[in-house]
């Protein structure tokens, strides 16, 4: 079967038990937004335990604050009214096995290349230093209030364990 | 119970459970990559049936084809192999409440509110327009290739429907 349908039939059977969901308001219940990566192998509501209607989450390549992770933040907190952050790297990580270097090698070549000559890929050296510095850049973020609490965790692919690192 | 304390609880749990998943390699099983909204209500592996290590998810507010949207989608078929890509909004989207004006007006009197000047929120204006726009950009872009099939859907957050949009 193809992803389509398959996608498409499970979807079927979540409607089908929808029940109070459907009455869920657009603010997020338990005021949290979370910042992790799209890596297949997380699933934070799960991780978490966060259920439809508790949590903003956000996820990129690495679960980096990029501009745009911040532009997310700010709607979160600011229109929607979180007030409590989570940034959530993990070990085995994609983003430490290349460089912009590598990316750039990659797409030679190809039509238009100059397009990735001034993509900052975001990559990691390091979880700890990359959690650090994304917690750093939110809390000092400008738009961001002071106040908010942002947290910083690896998570461990191998254990499914939440560890905190301390910034 | 705090946050904090109740995520790390679940987490406990979850980790108790672990099991296979320790096993599953980096690249996504099914090859599918999603790109869709932080709204609280969506937890599109619940209404897509995907399972951890199935699929990247990528998620901001609007579920927008940023352009740290594409990094992740790059990253994710050159170098994790996902070969179709999934764009899905949804109906109530609090991207579609507000304008860049608001914005600007809501950050009037911070220090340093030169920040926002520049910052293109992408609010949504018509989610079958956006839809359409986002997947329009991302099938253009010139670091994605051709082959690669971008389905347009909405989310219904009354009934948990995914309704196509036809691109």
């Amino acid at each position: 079967m193809s992803n389509l349908k398959q996608i498409l039939e499970s979807n079927k059977n979540y409607t089908d038990d929808f029940g109070e969901k459907a009455n869920l308001p657009m603010p997020p219940g338990r005021k949290v937004s979370v910042l992790t990566c799209m890596d297949a192998r997380l699933d934070p509501a799960k991780f978490m335990g966060l259920d439809e209607g508790d949590a903003h989450v956000i996820r990129n390549a690495g679960g980096r604050a990029s501009e745009d992770a911040i532009r997310s933040l700010v709607i979160s907190y600011k229109l929607l009214g979180t007030n409590e952050f989570y940034v959530i790297h993990h070990s085995d990580c994609g983003m430490e096995s290349f460089t912009d270097k590598d990316m750039k090698e990659k797409f030679e070549g190809i039509e238009n290349n100059s397009h990735i000559e001034n993509i900052d890929w975001l990559t990691i050296n390091n979880q700890q230093e990359s959690v650090k510095s994304d917690v750093d850049k939110i809390k000092n973020h400008p738009l961001i209030p002071k106040d908010i609490p942002v947290h910083g965790f690896i998570f461990d692919v191998k254990t499914g364990k939440l560890n905190e690192v301390r910034t």
